[in-house]
Parts: C-alpha cells; structure tokens; sequence
C-alpha cells in the first residue's frame, strides 16, 4: 500500500477471516489497560447522535489514541432496537484506523466482530486479577454473542472445566452449548437462573442493557470466592445481591460516572474500589482472598477496539484479505 | 444497492467526479443552517485525539443528525501540519453517511472536497444576509483551496465581477486568477495586502488558522459597507481593525466559545451580535444599512458536511459512481 493512496477496506466476513486468536485479543486489551493505568491513552469522552424515531437508537464515536501501540482511529457504531424486527442486527458499524505519524487512514473495518471479541477479552483481563487462578466453572446468562465470546476469552486464561449456561431462549442457550463444546468444556444447560450462578467460579452476566434492572439474582444465590462480569451493566443483579460486593470495579471510572449521571445506570450500586486499569498496572489490589465476591462492571472503551484493530489490519496484510480503494 | 449488505465507497476523485454543483451544495449548507437555527439539528461537541509527535497534529470526530434532512453521520478529519513538508496532504479524512432509519452505515467517502466546499458555501450563506446584495469586487487573502471554494461560492450568491487576489505565493495567486478568468471574472492579483481589503465589497480571509494572529489588516483598510469573511478565524485582523465591527457574527457560539476557551481564538474580538442559524431563520437581523462593516466568524460544522454527503451519495448512485462494498 502506499499511504494517502490507499486504504484497505475489510467487511465483516474479512475481519473473520483474518483469523485473529482470542489469546491474541486479550493480549492487546491487557496492554492497552497497561497505557490506560499509566495515564499514556488519549479517550475523549464520546459523542453521539440519536437519529430515528422513539428515542433510543444511538450512533457513538469512540475516538482513540493508544501511542505504544502506534494505534489512532475511531469506531463509529450504532445500536437500534427496533432493527432485530426488521431482521437487521441491533449493533452496526465501521471502524477507521489512522497512520499515527501522519493522521491518515489506512484502514475502513468493519466493528460488529471486534467489538464482541474485544468485550470479552476486557471481561477476562477483570478475572485474571480479580477471579480465583484455579477457577474451573463458569455461569453464563444471557447466550448471545457476548455469551460466547466472553465464555471464549475466559477460557484462555483460566482451566474452565464446565459451563452452566442459562437463557430465557432455549435455542440460544443449546447454541453456546455446541460453542462450549466444541471448546472441550463441558456444559449444563439450566433452566433456573440460580443454578448459573451458585457453584460457580465465574459468573457473566451478557444480557442486554436495560434501564430498568430485572433483578434477576438475589442475595446469597453467589458464592463466597466467586467473581462476576457485568456485561449488561447492572440489570441481572438486584440491588440487595450487590451489596455482599466486596470488591466493585469498572474499566473506566470517567465513563462510569457519566454512565451513572447522565443514562441512570449503576443507581444505587456500591462505590468503585478500582479501576482495571489500576489492577493490571499494580496500583491497586485485585483479589486479596479467596472469599471475596469480587465484580467488574466494564463499560467497553474506545481503546479496546483500537488495540484490537492493528492485529486486523496487520493480519489482513499478510495473508491478502481485504479490498484495497483509492483514497 | 442492499441495506445492511452493502456500503458504497467513494474516493476523493469519485467525490468530484459525482459533478455535485457548488450552488447546490450552498443551498444544502443553508438548508441546513435553517434547521440549526429551529433547533433540530444534534450536533454533539466534536472530541479530538492527538496522535504523533509535536503536539500540532488533530484527528476529529465530527458527528451530526439533521433529521429533516434524512442525515446522519460522523467526518473523521485529521490536520497534521508536518504533512506538507512529505509531500503529503495537511487536511485528510472519511466521512461515513448512516442510514437514519436503522443506523446501519451506507456509505464512506473522502471528506477533503466536501470540506471545502461546504466551507466555501457556509461564507457564502453569511454574506446573503450580511453583504450588500449588489456586491461586485471580492478581495481574496491567499488563494488556497479556501480561497477558490470561498470565490466560487460567493459567485453563486452575487453578481460578482471582479477578484482582488493576494497571496505571499505569487503561484498560488496565479491559480487563483486561472480559476477566476474561468468564471469570467476579472482579476488583480495585488501585491499589496490591503489592495485587497479596500475597495472591495467582500473579503475573505483564507490563510492557515494561527494561534498567534498574523493581524496584518490595519483600521481603516476594510471600506463602509464592506462584509468580511474570517476562514482563518481571527489570524489576518488585527485587532484594531476588528473595533471596526458593526456586526460580529458565527455560525455556531457554542463551538466559538469553545475555542476561544479552550483553543485561545478570538482574544479581544467583538462580542457576538447573531449566529448564523439565527440570521437565516428571520430570529435576528442581518445587514441593517449600506454602511455596516459586518464580519463571520464560522467554524465549519459536522452538519454542514452532513447536508451535503446525502447529496454526493444520491449523485453518485445516479451516475454509477464509486466501489460497492460488502458489509
């Protein structure tokens, strides 16, 4: 390629195809959590758009700049909730990676994948300081696409053994099965959301987002020494539950607030002991005992697309996936 | 083409090749400054980041919805000024159209030219309502890119007759004076700076933005009557000639006293007298007498690109224009 002549455009199936490891993924997330504790990221608060009828479609730019990694762009992703009616996908987008040193794009991408691999990879990065090393069972609930990808970048750090997964929808819940499966754990499908969370090591909770909690998981149903990923926010833990926290942290205590001030989540949750970025760098402690009910509740950062996407374009490159444009 | 299944990418050449005329592109700009000025255009403030060494370099994320114009979408802009000095552009970016609908994007095309255009086209939008109607001799301060979009915008609105072309770069004056005998007008190219400031009914100032103004213009150069568009912001006043004021306009406070703020533009001028949606929209007056000295001070805005990348991309399905991609 020659820069500020071409780009490299990769659909959907191109990002696929690139073959990008989880393993791989988590890496990148971690080192850019690495850049965040030590305050070398630039993340502007994102801005976004709300087209459309009915108030809840949003359109956000997640801008990035992550210098050690040479990685400079921005994702640009909707969510409309009205699309799955339509037979479209909830969550859209495209992301543009820029040459560094001269702001230029190189790269158009497309986001739905790496957002959902990138996701779970910040999921695993808060179990690795804060779940048990030996942990070895697993509750999912909720099986959609964060359902698999969070159970998929688990797996690549801890010696998962078994999967308990659990979803209102049958057919979903026999899908990750098949994944879990195929990723020579074991699995239970359970129909009562208690069983998907006590016994277990692990508990994610991937639902979707909702404003107002469903409450699902009462106090005492999580065990002593059990860690929890809150992909859906707040929605599946009653308020009660949370308070047997013992350790309450976040991605980004910046978004977090916002999250809590400006969109009503998080309403009455406990107070943020760490940032992760904070845990991975040391400057503050994970776990400290094998009793702890520690939880991440991760936002999902602009960083984490832009840590991810270099390994893409860097892949694609080298194996001649991808459509080259004129600029 | 397939919604959710296919984008359309346009190259800079693509963009230009679609023939979208400028006084199209001026009515879209106003269109929209109608809807701003209603209040129903979402226009988020613009966050940064700053790849690089120098600290000079600026990649935007500029995202705007004006809905009675079935647009939405982001400009991913970067300025680098080392650029030049490789060989390589300052100005380089994409802009992505999303269907308003479904959020899903639609298409992706460079934003250089639309940029220019619509920066041209909002100048001219300010004189409508502040230049005197019969306006014949425009004085253009350095004849860039701004300079030939602001020229050729303004013919669209005036019946000009004559350019007064200065630029510190004799060739770059020249190219001015080529494009403005092609829309048969009579050009001086002055060697003078204030050559080009008295005796004309507009000026435009189109040199680089600076954060320490050049303020070559003096009190007295600018003739009664005259209307003056600043594209380099506050650089070519000084500001004793800017006391001169009668009317003190922008095309959005909001983000003007945001860089007055925070970017350290426009210390000491005028207060502000209207914005530009205001005067488009009746709510203030524009011109008031033959012998007003009135000034804009636009920004360049994310709708402004947003009114007019609807149009490239209708031209271009028309005639057949650009690369369909898969999602």
């Amino acid at each position: 390629m020659t820069l500020g002549k071409q780009i490299l455009y990769l659909s959907q199936a191109d990002v696929v195809n690139t073959g990008l490891k989880m393993a791989e993924i988590v890496d990148a997330v971690e080192q850019c959590f690495v850049e965040l504790g030590h305050g070398r990221v630039e993340m502007p608060p994102k801005p976004g758009i709300h087209p459309g009828q009915g108030g809840n479609n949003f359109i956000h730019a997640m801008p990035a700049s992550i210098p050690a990694m040479k990685s400079a762009g921005v994702k640009w992703v909707s969510g409309y909730p009205g699309n799955q009616a339509k037979g479209l996908p909830y969550i859209t987008g495209l992301l543009i990676l820029n040459d560094t040193e001269t702001g230029i794009p190189i790269a158009v991408m497309d986001c739905a994948w790496i957002t959902a691999m990138r996701t779970g990879a910040a999921s695993a990065i808060s179990a690795k300081y804060l779940a048990r090393p030996e942990s070895s069972t697993i509750g999912i609930l909720a099986c959609g696409v964060q359902g698999h990808t969070n159970l998929e970048a688990m797996n690549v750090l801890f010696p998962l053994k078994k999967v308990k997964a659990f979803d209102t929808n049958a057919a979903q819940a026999k899908k990750l099965a098949e994944f879990a499966k195929n990723l020579d754990l074991g699995v239970e499908i359970v129909a009562d959301p208690k069983r998907a969370v006590t016994g277990c090591d692990i508990v994610v909770t991937s639902g979707p987002i909702l404003k107002i909690p469903h409450a699902t998981i009462q106090p005492g149903w999580m065990d002593e020494g059990t860690f929890a990923s809150l992909v859906d926010f707040d929605s599946y833990f009653s308020r009660e539950s949370l308070k047997e926290a013992d350790k309450w942290t976040t991605d980004h205590i910046g978004q977090y607030t916002y999250y809590k001030k400006v969109g009503g989540y998080f309403e009455d949750c406990p107070e943020i002991d760490a940032e992760l970025g904070e845990l991975v760098t040391g400057k503050k402690k994970g776990r400290e005992n094998r009793k702890q009910k520690t939880f991440a509740a991760n936002l999902g950062l602009a960083m984490d697309d832009m840590a991810v996407a270099p390994l893409i374009y860097r892949q694609a490159i080298e194996k001649n996936i991808g459509t080259w444009l004129p600029l």
